[in-house]
């Protein structure tokens, strides 16, 4: 007789098909929660979800306290004494646009070329998800060893800002021995990968004023600032020559890189070539006195997310604009605080600022910075899971990335997170053509499958 | 018996109504050229104007061999040793966008509101057409003293690329002995202006090409050199603090203003306060060592017309764009060229960009800068025919804009203008709320009911 565990997995191998064609119908609902226009769609993925886990059996509720509805879900083990985990995932996807850029016509409709499946949220995190619900199903019909809770969020693209306001609410609901949070991603898809720190993020809306409206440039060029330029002055400003943030004090809170996490990080398996290739830019830039993991996963940054003036269409229009606007983000690292980061930025704009143009600064979505400890029962639990999965250890590292909600479980409800993930460095999130590698999401839900079962017997 | 000129300045005060809804049915062809989508509306506006002169008894074609058609006409006068006066204007308008920064619904629907007509090219110059037009129809109605031809163009907004195809095509039909161009502009309601110089144009589209698509900010950031950011330390460096162009070589070829010529500008009244409370913007900018008159006017400038990258609708998306762009524009003086500004941007480029980006430079538009005699017959006549309008004698002044037909009739026909106008300053051309003051349009014509006779005169 098989045990539970070989069933389960079974379980998974016979229903590739059926989790693919979930993950389609998905992907086909534009969850995008940083338009407006796309709200009734944020709605109706939150519904599917809830759905979903009713047909696992879960008891389920939908906390509208935030910005987007919240699913919540509760689905206990067979046996009354199993720890319990909270599955974290957020069902909200970014904006599709430039959707010329795809290979394919509707970013929304899942397609299949080779060993990926394409489509927007894919990789982030829609997939994810389906493999959290494809283990969750394969336990559920083998014997299920662990309580299940489920937290999807439809918050994640723009900050999680109204995530606070449910885990308050609802403090007791989502009691859970720690989180699991496949939201980190893997570092290449022989190198399963445990997470144990994540970048926050500050993101901002900065305006630069000048004539009442847009001007003639004949009439006017030579003796009235051009807010465009003046932007661009600013812009320039906030870098020196090698890539460091010139932002008053945008440095101060950063503790430093200690020699024992160098030489840790300097031991994962990070393809300098294959990172530029997989950009598509003509060379690497930064702080030279990093790594490149280290600059992208362990130093604060300041990007230009998007960059608006005047006329910009095709043609020609001869104008001195009326404003230009900028959308700023800076990923964060430990101690870092976003409201320090905007401190930083508006010292740096208060000095900088010439006496020509009006400007406005508007902060949007924050996170701040988070660092796990590794050497838990839960950590090492996964450790053997992704072994017994890939046939080899984890490799432990940092993310550049922001997840909002990890620190808001550990400063609202004190839980921990553990952090891993089946999407690819080239998987293309946020941008266009995002896809899943499949290989990766079955060998993900495989894993998964050994966690729970190892997390159960850890119990028993 | 009134003499033809009382009898036409009458005809001119009995039809203000005809003519101010001829301008309405004008101003409501959208016929923006610098809009592909627009071509239908361009052609339309010139089929328009052909019939309008057609019903004052021309002849007429329209000449194809430019980007938009060319309307030519031929009206002799009642006696056949008369000058003839080639009477130009554009009938193409700029966009309107951003509509929603209009005080009306419709930028093409012509709404009279006080003293004033507002519609998109009203001003510029749909509103000088008519005047020219107007005052045609009325000496045509009590004795026409001159020949009149007519050249309207639907290219002045991009810059006229075609007419000189035109005019090498059309030699013999544009023979006159000068031409009357009333594009640019006056200085105030009472201040009756002829302008000596013109700035010439060079149009731009800078991109700045980072990696193959938008990248997620989390994953990359840090380590690829923002496009975005790249482009504005770019355009930060094309001019110093006080606000002179540091393009190389850019100011090598500029006449400079001698001590009479400043001494003549420092008589033109032009009230900076006036000025900059038009523009609406906190402060006067530019070089220090020029007046705010000889910036606009008699000194070259580097404009960002437009700026974009990345996402820039509401919300928020963490990506590193693809790319960036800016729509550049130089106004020229005498002696630059639009190739050696060029030069200079190209050699700007070469020198300061960066190996971590990739970068294509276009030229769009392009005009030289022209200066005209104003101690002659044609020019003196028009001198007397607005101090008979307004009682007092013109101001003689540089314009800062740009009209590339008044170069090309100099340079291939050997034909000099005459540039006056009867748009205000304060008329928002190129911009929202685009308006023509009409007290100074009625005068307007009743000038060129004067001009028309006093050409007659000079010449019997």
């Amino acid at each position: 007789m098989s045990s539970s565990r070989d069933r389960a997995l079974a379980y998974l191998q016979a229903h590739r098909e059926a989790f693919l064609q979930r993950l389609a119908a998905f992907v086909a609902i534009p969850s995008i929660s940083t338009k407006p226009e796309h709200q009734a769609d944020v709605r109706r993925a939150a519904e599917w979800l809830a759905a979903y886990l009713k047909d696992l059996g879960a008891e389920t509720a939908i906390f509208t306290e935030g910005v987007h509805p919240l699913v919540y879900g509760h689905l206990p083990a067979d046996v009354a004494d199993a720890p319990t985990v909270l599955l974290y995932g957020h069902y909200d996807v970014q904006p599709a646009d430039p959707i010329a850029a795809w290979d394919q016509p509707d970013p929304f409709r899942l397609e299949v070329r080779g060993d990926y499946a394409y489509g927007r949220g894919t990789a982030d995190m829609k997939a994810q998800v389906m493999a959290l619900l494809a283990a969750v199903e394969a336990v559920r019909h083998a014997g299920q060893p662990v309580h299940f809770k489920f937290l999807f969020e439809g918050e994640e693209e723009i900050g999680s800002p109204g995530a606070v306001r449910v885990l308050q609410a609802h403090r007791e609901a989502f009691q859970a021995d720690f989180c699991l949070n496949p939201d980190a991603g893997m570092q290449g898809p022989d190198l399963p990968t445990i997470t144990y720190a994540l970048r926050g993020l500050a993101y901002f809306e900065l305006r630069v004023f000048g004539p009442s409206r847009d001007l003639h440039s004949g009439a006017y060029g030579g003796a009235i600032h051009n807010p465009a330029q003046a932007l661009a002055e600013l812009l320039a400003g906030m870098h020196d020559a090698e890539g460091r943030v010139t932002l008053p004090g945008f440095y101060d809170a950063v503790r430093p890189l200690t020699p024992e996490e160098r030489a840790r990080l300097a031991q994962v398996p990070f393809d300098e070539e294959a990172f530029l290739a997989s950009a598509g830019a003509p060379a690497l830039w930064g702080e030279p006195e990093y790594t490149v993991l280290e600059r992208v996963t362990a130093r604060p940054t300041l990007e230009i997310n998007g960059l608006y003036s005047g006329f910009i269409e095709e043609g020609s229009k001869t104008i001195i604009p009326a404003y230009a606007m900028a959308k700023l983000s800076s990923r964060l690292v430990p101690d870092q605080t976003p409201e320090g980061v905007a401190r930083s930025l508006r010292t740096y704009l208060e000095t900088h600022a010439p006496p020509t143009i009006r400007w406005s600064l508007e902060q949007m979505a924050s996170a701040p910075p988070v660092m796990v400890e590794v050497d838990t029962p839960e950590v090492q639990a996964l450790a053997r899971a992704l072994a017994s999965t890939w046939g080899r250890e984890p490799i432990y590292t940092r993310n550049g990335g922001t997840i909002p909600i990890v620190a808001m479980l550990k400063e609202h409800l004190g839980m921990t997170s553990v952090l891993t993930g089946f999407a690819l460095p080239d998987s293309g999130m946020h941008g266009p053509n995002e896809r899943q590698h499949l290989p990766t999401w079955y060998r993900g839900m495989e894993a998964l499958v050994h966690y729970f079962y190892e997390l159960g017997e850890g119990a028993a």
